[in-house]
This record gives structure tokens, sequence and C-alpha cells, in this order.
């Protein structure tokens, strides 16, 4: 499993968000509170959009996040609208840069915290689903990445809540072919620079812990004496595998089975459905 | 395009072949004669057989092998009577282990110089003729995984030879139904760990090199100063991608289309065809 | 600060050790009881004395143990009669090999935990005491690697105890000189392939953890069912920073101010005190 | 020995000058032609300044340039009007980040190419002449980084010229000591973030190849049709180790036993001499 984190709106370092909070994901990465592993060294990435930039820059390495001299570099010195940050805690597949989150198609990037159960099982037929034209480009061996194709191919880039509610059925009947109860654990962001969307999912209906930060209105008028809200712009937002500290109000559960949408024209929260592929 | 060497016969430190040579597979990595590309960089690795050890032990890394210093300290305290040694050029798919050379199933070892042509567009339905029970097993990207994968569906463990030749034929058809004309590049290598097969083939009949050493009863009579040579026992073998050095008589050419065995009951050179999988 | 152990005894595969018991050292990677850091993901060594190995062989990464391949591979298929193993949490000198244990210097291996108090105030003053010669061999940052070349320098080849209590006295006086009130904190494994010493020791009288397994005689008797047991020779001693099981009467703790030698001619436990250099 | 260049200038992505050109610095990594080793694959290093940035981002890694994809990711994303980039070759200090280029010292930032002859025999005389307030901050084990420590203790910052022919001085001193005939070879570069200098110097007056670029205003008169030249403003400036290309009349010896500084108030080109320190 692993921990993750999404932010959208006023242009920040990475820094800020990703180190400078009390209990940020560098810290979860050493002492994860709410993780399924305490500990999430397998890996990590970082994946940006910044002015005039048509994609995402991904940097992602194998070693452990908190003592990665680069990333405290990149993290210092560049600024963004709208970043991933991930780190993961494998639990099997090889610690390979290729199996490092985000995942990125073009404009888009995915990432992910879950299981597929019983991946082994169940990963050649999934495959056999990815649109053949996409199947060349899948580099590691992740179910994660393997959501993303399946995404992808199920119309990711024209709706993405359908095309994530395809994947979720999708991988849910293929599970039941297999005999397995329970055959879908996920939460997900996915953007496409634009648009931020997160989904809070899982056949058995516990699902991993993923938040939404407060309105900053809202929060300006809770901690008015904080100066970083003064800074932010209204439509700034976090979403998060667990709060970044205990800061009373801040932090809201996503609730299961549903999933939310950053936008310009104004984020909503929604229920979430699988469907038939 | 890599670089290998395998090798059976008297236990040596495995620094005696990988580093002690003029032109060693270490100096390959960085001034490679033959190979397509001068430098093998991206990776490297060693699988040995020692006393009692069932099954190979197999270290892989990402960098290059002519700054490894726990390769330098393998190679200088372990020795082993039958290992394989390979450095990789990429041409393209990930550098990361899972992606370098040997790959091991149980007790079999599989290494591989060369290409399928035009991978990304004949992966998938390579994939599709693996059998499913070893699918799962797949954690690389690489053509010459695929090869070793192939090859175990088709029977190499009862029929190496058979299985590598139906190997070949499958990789051939599928690649001319997607209109490849040469779609096959290789030399291999392959052992169960008691005898070790070489092949080396080419669509095109324009194969990469592949050398076996010369007997070592008749290297002592060509040197009879060289120490080396007294140490080794008579079923010592080497088979190489280039030389090791410009001894004369030493190396000579595996012919195009045509496999070597090396085992306790005798030596054989033979043709190689694919066959209809 | 880190974790370590040694083992000297019945040649053993190293899996037998670092990977097989209940709270081994790679679990401690992951979940250390009694270690400052409950995480050690910061690099790792091995060093093993083999049959007719005249130097230790030395393997050592940087990332974490628990995820690393190649150290289960070693471990799975080497077998040794002698050996060292670290895991390391940084405490703020760079992740590179040479920052990880063991050290080694000719025959000699050396491994620590704990910390020169204020090294980088104190480092420039150590460095001018090492011998000249020793000094270019220096390659890393740490106060580990400082505290073996003293110790070499104070005459560790000649006299392992009295060298060792030098160079503690060294570092206590100019620890004491820039003002520092405890500036010594070490649990060390030393070894030169035939005997095998280890010392607790710290200025405030409040050391860093460190047990010593109970005779193989008594343990036979202890738990007559365990086959392991019956496997090793009388002679078989573990030290360890921390007990890698909860089985009764397995291990004791090395007292404060002391350290035991591992030999042929008899264990022996003794007082520890620093001497001036 | 190593490649390096640095660009001061219009913004521009990193990669327009790093993978663009023909023989780019990637390229060099793997086919130096003016290098000593053609390989420069014992890892690389880039350094840039970006709109109020104080101190430079420095991203270093020790795999080979040519493969590693997060440089790739950060070349194609960021954009500076002042950046270093280095590759490096080891000869034989370890390959770690600690020892790759460049190095930073708050705003400032230098690279090196070239060695200080014998320097594990004058290592530790050097050591001694490090600020002792600078010498807690020395990382690494290389020639580079030390010669950097002693141009900072020696008044880098008041006066670069001045500072780096006094260090030139007192590595040629302390070398004589040692018996060494011509202890120095150096190419170097520094920045503040606002000036940049670049030194060739040795010992034996045949110092390693250092080219500048031509005047922006002359190369559009020469090329007419390069639209990249458009781009650039009038003193864009490239200082390279080796041509990135064959274009006619852009590149120029940086003479033997000169320096240039590329600033503001007028670029120039002047006499080296060491110094006595």
């Amino acid at each position: 499993m692993c921990r993750w984190l999404a932010y959208s709106g006023t242009p920040v370092l990475l820094e800020t968000i990703l180190y400078k909070p009390e209990h940020s994901l560098i810290d979860q990465s050493l002492h994860s509170r709410m993780g399924v592993e305490t500990t999430n060294g397998d890996g990590f990435g970082v994946g940006w959009f910044g002015p005039e930039m048509r994609t995402p820059a991904i940097v992602r390495e194998i070693g452990p996040a908190w003592s990665n001299r680069n990333l405290r570099e990149i993290a210092g010195h560049v600024r963004s609208h709208l970043f991933f940050a991930h780190i993961r805690a494998s639990t099997g597949s090889a610690v390979q840069q290729t199996n490092c989150h985000p995942f990125r198609h073009g404009r888009w990037m995915w990432m992910h915290n879950g299981a597929i159960a019983e991946f082994p099982r169940v990963r050649r037929d999934l495959a056999l689903a990815v649109d053949p034209r996409l199947f060349r480009q899948i580099e590691g061996s992740t179910d994660s990445e393997m959501m993303f194709f399946l995404a992808l191919t199920l119309g990711l880039e024209e709706d993405p809540p359908g095309a994530v509610a395809r994947m979720a059925g999708l991988v849910e009947e293929v599970g039941h072919e297999h005999g397995v109860e329970y055959p879908l654990q996920m939460t997900v962001a996915v953007t496409d620079g634009r648009r931020l969307w997160a989904f809070r999912y899982s056949s058995q209906g516990d699902s991993r812990s993923l938040y939404y930060s407060t309105r900053v209105e809202t929060l300006r008028s809770l901690h008015p004496g904080m100066s970083f809200l003064q800074e932010v712009s209204d439509d700034t937002r976090l979403i998060v595998s667990e709060p970044l500290g205990d800061l009373p109000g801040v932090w809201n559960k996503v609730p299961e089975s549903s999933y939310g949408v950053v936008q310009p024209e104004g984020d909503a929260l929604m229920p979430f459905t699988p469907q038939a592929a």
C-alpha cells in the first residue's frame, strides 16, 4: 500500500506541501499513521504542471523519499499549481522506477493506493482487456499501472468518472470469475492538468482512507492567524491519503464509494459505483 | 544489444574470467569491439551454481558493470563451476533490475543478446502465447524475458533445443503476421545447472557474433606456458559474445544457424532451424 | 543509529540468521524495537569469510535491506562461518555506499552503532589524528569509518581491545576540548577473520543495547526440540543489537562498559575503559 | 575525467542545450570525442538558477546520464537562464552522489574537469589547508570538491579569479613538496548566479579542451537561417568541454592558461596564473 497527495490551487513551492506540514508526506514515508504499512520506503514520485507545460514533468525514484536529496532540491525550487506526490510500499511487485507513481499518458497523470486482490491470478485477463495500441506502453508490473491503462482503454480521456467506473466494474467482473470475493481496493487520483478527480472505493465497502481539505474561505475564518491561508487562492484544494497534521476543521473524509472533482467551474463530491465495462 | 559469457568447467573465482582476461567482459562493458554499441552500461547480471546449490544465485544491477564494487567483491570471492555473466545495452526498454539478465525459472537460467524486431508491435501477441501460469511471473518489459517464457511454455525443461526452435518459429510467425521481414536476432545461453546450450540464429542469416573456446587439451599443446590451462579440467569450456583476448587458436566462431551443448557426456555442435510452434 | 549482528560458528547460509528468525535483522530494518529509529532503511552491508578467503567479501548497498533482491540471493546461496551484517539509519551523513558498514582494511572488518556527538565540529581534529598513510583510504563521511581508521592508527591489528580503548579515549579527549559533554556512544564489532570482538560503551554510561547468545550447550538443554541447535557446533555465537526473537534463555545483555571476544581458545567478557591515546 | 557545459543567457528549456544539439552533452556521455575517456558514465549533475531562486537547484545521480529518465524529465520541463551540467568519468574515487558535480556553497556552484595529480598522496595536506568551518561540509572524496573548498577558503566569494589562482598555486606548491612534477590539470566553471567564470589551466601547459561560443550577433550573420539564434538574446553564451556540433564559426578555444568571465557588464577573456596562497 502507499500514501499520496494531490494539490490544486495557487502555485507554491512543492516543499510547502511535501515537507513543511507537521505530518507531511515525507514524514509519512517513515511514520504513516493510517497506512497498512507504517513505512513507505519502496520508491516515490512527483508529477507537476507548471506554466506553459503541456505535459506534466514526472520524477520517480526507487529509494525512500525521506533521504532523497534530489526530491528535496526539486521541492525547494519548483513551483506548481497542480501536482501529485506518491510514496510506495510494495506488496510484492518489484521496486523499480516503472512501478512508481504517478503514471503518465500524454497530459494525463494517475496514482493509486490499494490493490487488485490476487493480481497475479487475474493479471493476464486484465492485460488482454487493454487496447492493443496502449498495451505496448505498459512498462511495469503493478496493478496500479494496469488500472490506468484499463481506464484509458475504457474512455478516461473523454469521461474520467465513467471510465474509472467501468475499469472498477471490469476488475470486479474478472476477479469474480477467478473466485476472488473482494477484487478491488482503491483510492485513485487522476488529472488532465486542468481538472483533478479523486476516487475512493473498495469491493468490500471498507476503503483506504482519503481526505480533502476544507474550503479556504472557511479555513480562514477558523484559523485567522495562519498566514499561509492568506496567501492561497479560494480554489486551493488538497486531497490526501491521511491528514498532514491535526489542525481542527481542515480535513474531511471522502465518503465510502464516492469521488470528488476539483475544477475551475466548482468542486463537487458524488457517489461512485462500478459499471459493467 | 548486449554482451555475455557462459562458463562451464573447473570451479574458478568468477574474477578469473570476468576481470582478468585482456579483453574481459568488464572491459567490453566500456569498449566492446564487436557489439552494436561500444558501451554496455545499462545494467548487468551474474548467475552462478555452486556446490550443493539447487538453484543458481543471481545478482543483477542497473548501473554499469565497470564501476560496480559489489560485482568486484562477488567475483573476487565466489567460486563456481557453471556461471553466466551479461552486460546490457538497452535499445529502449527501461533500465531496471527485472530487465537485466540472466533470467531464472527454478533451476533454469537464460540470457540473450539480440532483439525481437519491432517488439512493441508484437509484444501482446507473444504475451498471449505464454502459458497463463507462467505469465504471472513476467516482471520486466524485455523481448529477452518474453523469449525465455515462450521457450518455457514450449517445453524448455524437457527439450531445450526443440523448445528454443519452437520459440524462434513462433517469434518469426508472429513477426511475419505483423509484416516484419526479419523478426528475430539472437544469441542465447541456457542452462539447467548440469548442461549448457548456446544458440546463434537470426532470421536474416546475419547473426550477432558468438564464439566457443577450443578444447583445453588442444590449447595446452598450443600454449604450453600458460599456467591457467594446467589448472583447469579437460571439459572446461567458455562461450562468449566476443573473444576475451587475441590469443591464437583459442576462439572459434559458432556457425550461423547452429547451437552447441556443453555437457558431461561430451560437447556437440549442431544446426539450428526454427520450427512451427 | 543502526542495527547489526555478528555471527561466528558452524558455516550456515546467511539467510539462516539474516532472514529466518522471527525478529530477524531484515525485520528490524522495518520494525526495530530497541533502536533509536524504528526504520533502518538508509543502506546496509554484509561481510563474510568463507573457506580459503584471506579477506572478507563485502557487499553494501544504499537502499533498504528489506526490498533488496541481491541481498536475498546472496543470503540464500552463500555459506559462512564468520559474518557481519548491518542496517543503517542515517543521522544526517549522506546515504552512499562508502558510508555503509562493514568497513574493511585488509583482513579486518568493522561495524558500528551509535555516534560521535557533534561529529561535524570534531571531525577535522579527529581526521588529523589518523595516520597519514591511512588517511588517504577514507572514502566516506561517517563517524563510524573515522573510528575505524583511528583504531587502526592506534594499533588495532596488534591489540584490538587496547586500540579501541585508545580510540575511545581520543574521541572523548577531542570532544571535551570542543565542549562536548558526552562525546561517544558505541557498540562496535571487529574481526580479523579468526577472532571477533564486540564493544559496548558510551561516555554517558547509557549505551545502545547489545546482546550475546547463550552457549549452545546450555541452549540445547533449554530447548531440546530445536533442530537448529543440534546442527551447530558448541562454539557458535551470535552478537546482536537486539534479540532476534523472544525465545527464553537465548539472549544476554552485554554489560555497560564492557567487551567480549569470541575465539577458538575460549570466549571471554571483560570490562572496557577508554585510555589516553 | 569528465565533460561539462555552462550556459548563460535567454531562459531556455535545459533540453535545448543538453539533448538537442548534434553532439550534445548527453551524446558525449556515450561518445566523447575529446575526453580522456570516450565514456562518461559514472554519474552526472545539473544545477540551475531560475526566477526568484536565491540558490541553485542541484540534481545529481550516480548512473549514466544517457539512460536517466529523471534528467530527461527535468530537462524537458525546467527553464533556466544560467545552468551547469556535468558528466563524470571517475578515475578511481567512488561513484556516489557526493562525488558528482556541480558542488554548491550558498549561491555558488562549481564544476571541474581534470585532476589533482596523485591526489591520494596530497589529499591530507590539502584538507588541512581548508578553513576548519568549511571542512565539516566536505562530503565526498574527490579532488574537485577539495579544489572548491580551497577556493572558498582563499576568498572565492570576494574575488573569484584571485581565489582560483591562489587555489591553483597552493595545489602546485603542495604537489611539488610531494615530488609531483605537474600537480594540476583543470578546466573549472564557477558562478554566483549572476556572473560565470571559466578557467583553463594545467601545470604542464597542456590543458584539457575548453571552448566558448561566438557572440550571438556574429553567429546570426554567419547562420541567418538558424531560428534558434533569433530567439536568444545577444548576451547568450555557452562554455563547453567540447563543441556541441560542427557548425562553422560557433566554437572558439579558450587559450591555455586563461579564464573568461560572462557577466552583464560585458564578457572578458584574461590570462590566468597561479599565485602563492
